[in-house]
């Protein structure tokens, strides 16, 4: 894979709004930590926020692909198992652009910020698609779909407070965990 | 009850770091909004990491009450949803102070971080305490506490991102909803 000055400017980026803060990092530091002259840095992206919203959208566009891998599962709980493991291992594997977009969609523009929430919608719209599946076919009792969506994707995000890449556990063996405590939470007690 | 100035700037604080981020509200900004000189607040704080660590332990020292209240249910189930319903109760009357709390910890010190490290360790530990208590009575089948723990804590604190007091729901319904999933997720199938 050809990895563009415009990637490498994203991937510094997104590390060092994960690890000072969006609103901490300046274009100074950018430019130093990539060995590169604001003026370069300019030549590629009008501002850092620009920067902000770029990174946003690959991890939301990350997201929505491992949502919409999910839906082509053959029955709903193995659509909703792969759609846990898929946000959790996308997580894991694209952390500081995942982190970037969550911590950061409160400071851009709000053009942009439409941009990106239509996107996480989409992404929370896939998740919901499975639980009717899953209630039409049976497989789950009859829940609120909005506020069950809601649980699982509180549990998978709230990751970013204290999962780390590298650590002890892999981010799809606690997705999968928390997969069946709500697979088990969504049997028909009558059957 | 008499408010005391203490009081007041600790509840105006709150306010601030919610609306503002704590970074970016000065105690400049914070006088203004009292009617006091930042003389007067620096007589009652020395700083405004001060203001910050004390509204934090308010919102603590209110949420290992209410978990500490609901370990006095008659049994485990009924523990639970005290103890979810608490919290997000406690989170709904207080909003700002649960919101400076969990965004601002790592604005702390490190001895003062430390403390309030120890009173989240001390609530989820209560949380922890149910679970092993429904294990051993069988009112809960085996699992992970450790994890289950960190489940139901996720889909409380993810709430800071989209609940807001005054809505159509009620704090302490959602966390009613919550509680019946994984109540559920919790049942032992072989019963």
């Amino acid at each position: 894979m050809v990895t563009t000055t415009k990637d490498r400017i994203l991937e510094e980026a997104a590390k060092l709004f994960t690890e000072k803060g969006y609103e901490a990092t300046s274009v100074q530091d950018l430019a130093e930590a990539l060995g590169l002259s604001k003026a370069a840095l300019y030549h590629h992206f009008r501002s850092k926020e620009e920067i902000l919203y770029e990174v946003s959208l690959l991890a939301l566009r990350g997201l929505v692909e491992a949502g919409e891998r999910a839906l082509k599962e053959p029955d709903p709980k193995r659509a909703l198992l792969a759609f846990m493991q898929g946000h959790a291992r996308f997580f894991e594997e694209n952390y500081p652009f995942f982190v970037t977009m969550l911590q950061g969609i409160k400071s851009l523009s709000p053009e942009r910020r439409a941009q990106t929430v239509a996107l996480r919608d989409r992404h929370e719209d896939n998740l919901r698609r499975i639980l009717r599946w899953g209630m039409e076919q049976g497989a789950f009792r009859k829940v609120d779909v909005a506020l069950t969506g809601r649980a699982i994707l509180s549990m998978l995000n709230w990751m970013i407070r204290w999962f780390r890449p590298g650590g002890p556990m892999r981010a799809g063996e606690v997705a999968g965990f928390y997969c069946d405590l709500i697979l088990r939470g969504l049997e028909d007690g009558d059957s």
